[in-house]
């Protein structure tokens, strides 16, 4: 990725509103229903959940992205799944999107998030739609407004979005469940007015959720709802390499506030693994330390405990302890807690400032393998007793 | 396990102290040390960590167990792992209770459990092993010492035996942690006064291990300290299946109760998984249903949310919803609350029947996959804001 540090993207609020799109959304009760709906068909790519059960909504959409799509609806409150009906009820949520719209209803791609096995309220959603299309607008607040309708116990609406050179990327994603082994649905929609061939649009976007998305989720273990969908409008030339390296960046940065969002998370949490003998062996590691209770709960109770994350280092690949080394950061400061297999906190005074600076609300852990020159970066957020009272209740 | 059917083994309170067998524990601090002596070298087999970190007694063990073994001396308080003197101080162990017995140095197995990377305090430990020799009886009261002297964050001691026309098989085991992806060590000392051969003992432990302890832990991702060891006699000849079958029972009920033991548990959890279409299917699931934290905290919060067991099931196996039943059952009732695919909670009234049964403090679930005839086992525990107290502290 040479080529993306050359370049300074410029950040936007525009969100999921690029340049030829608008979006709105609204919520009544459980329900939220959000809209993105562009002036012309775009191009178009996906990444869905790997999961043996899914949604109405992605059977659909696995479909309808062979084609050009124009819209994009997607409800929270419900994931309409694993009810008899959920295929037929995504059809009658997009027509009714696509009446609303006046255009082609194969032409609309569906999401949805919630709880499953409970039939999905068509008829709520459709008002909701109409709702949304009557108010569908460019601003930054339209897209807000999409990204909090999505939310389920996310606890703040995900935007992003990035300029370079009159080309626009941008998007909202919704996360929060756990974001590992068995998480809540995620959901991200990007728009950009870049043109661009579906071929290389799939590609760049499913390398981006490579290094983004899946590393907050754990590959193969999705939920039965997880969808990103890019739509590219085509209005702007843009060099592939450029518009790989700004959906990569706007992956990554939706990726990261749903990691740091997770439920019920009091601390971010940031893994950088370096030093990997391959790009599997870093992000394997990267990935267990961000999915590992008991380094959740350590970072929830600000111990700095290296052991366990050698413990759980060795327990999914194979590592030499000495020639292992671990920091941690913070705003509170930065030290190595192991040095090549070398305790760093030995004294109670090193260790202390370990606590301190496990005591922030962002933490950063970077672990050095020691054996090649392969690097990955994994998000994830602490366990909390927060976290185990949500999930004992939502149902 | 025909030949198991027809057999009924008679409880034992011996736990480990088979006939020729002697034990004794005791604690001063956070150390304990269990010391497991025989009248005569046994035959032995071990089951250790997969993980690529080990403790100095791994290390130790996996040589010394290609000879005969005649006493295990086990310690609590401290790992003896990722500390440059592991090996070292698990050879003065040894050393320490080999002397004190008056026995060979090589026929002592080491094992150590508690917390990683400090050094391990040999002068405690031997002080403690001194002690504990000069107190080694055959009571029933002297395997619970022992049993209670591995404990780290384990509520009660862990000890089961039983016996068939002569044969004593029984054992002692410390577990806790979280007993899954990156659990705590887990601990288990088995004795026996069977005859029996190296090889078929080592088979009979691994097939054993496989259907019981790793059941509750899982493959390839253990502590750096997991250790099952079994001692045999040779004093009383017995057919190798019997062997096998009582093998298999103490491993079970042993296993069983380290997963029903879980830091923080308010609630056991069994899963038993049916109609699968393979071995693998079968133990894939049942243990991924285990180790959901989506599904512990359901168990904690008696919420009888079938969403959350398809979307486990469907992210890590290929499977059909449609062909799937899921079942509860407690000392409050049972009943489907999936019937292949169909929804058996949808009133009000059979959701609070739900609720009810998962009210219990022992739970089971059973998931029918309907696609094969091949079945598994696994334990687990509920996932509560206890387990976050624990493991936030614990240092």
């Amino acid at each position: 990725m040479l080529y993306k540090r050359a370049m300074r993207f410029t950040k936007s609020k525009s969100g999921v509103c690029a340049p030829g799109f608008r979006a709105a959304g609204g919520r009544e009760g459980k329900y939220g229903v959000a809209v993105i709906a562009a002036d012309v068909p775009c191009t178009v790519a996906g990444v869905f959940t790997k999961n043996a059960v899914a949604s109405g909504g992605v059977h659909l959409d696995r479909q309808r992205i062979k084609g050009r799509i124009q819209a994009v609806i997607a409800n929270s409150g419900n994931a309409n799944t694993c009810v008899p009906s959920s295929i037929e009820d995504a059809k009658a949520m997009a027509a009714g999107c696509a009446k609303e719209l006046g255009i082609d209803e194969s032409g609309v791609a569906v999401a949805s998030t919630g709880i499953i096995g409970k039939r999905l309220d068509v008829q709520k959603v459709t008002g909701l739609t109409k709702t949304a299309v009557a108010g569908l607008s460019r601003s930054a607040k339209a897209s807000r407004d999409a990204a909090r309708a999505i939310m389920t116990t996310d606890t703040k609406p995900k935007s992003y979005a990035i300029t370079y050179r009159g080309v626009h990327v941008g998007g909202i994603a919704k996360g929060a469940g756990m974001i590992h082994p068995d998480m809540a649905t995620m959901l991200a929609f990007i728009t950009t007015n870049a043109k661009v061939s579906k071929a290389r649009l799939q590609s760049a976007l499913s390398q981006a959720v490579e290094d983004s998305f899946n590393m907050v989720s754990v590959d193969g273990d999705m939920s039965t709802n997880d969808t990103v969908l890019a739509l590219a409008s085509g209005e702007r030339s843009c060099p592939p390499k450029v518009l790989a390296a700004m959906l990569d960046e706007v992956c990554r940065e939706l990726a990261k506030r749903i990691a740091h969002d997770g439920e019920g998370a009091s601390k971010a949490l940031t893994v950088n693994v370096t030093g990997a003998k391959s790009k599997h062996q870093a992000r394997t590691v990267a990935r267990a330390i961000t999915t590992s209770p008991l380094i959740k709960t350590a970072i929830y109770g600000a111990n700095p405990n290296w052991g366990r994350i050698v413990m759980r280092v060795g327990a999914v690949t194979d590592v030499s302890f000495e020639k292992m080394s671990i920091s941690l950061s913070s705003s509170r400061g930065s030290m190595k807690i192991l040095s090549q297999g070398k305790s760093k906190t030995s004294t109670d005074k090193s260790f202390k400032r370990a606590e301190t600076i496990l005591q922030a609300k962002s933490i950063s852990i970077a672990v050095d393998l020691g054996v090649g020159g392969q690097s990955a970066t994994a998000w994830g957020c602490d366990l909390t007793p927060e976290y185990v009272r949500i999930n004992a209740e939502y149902s």
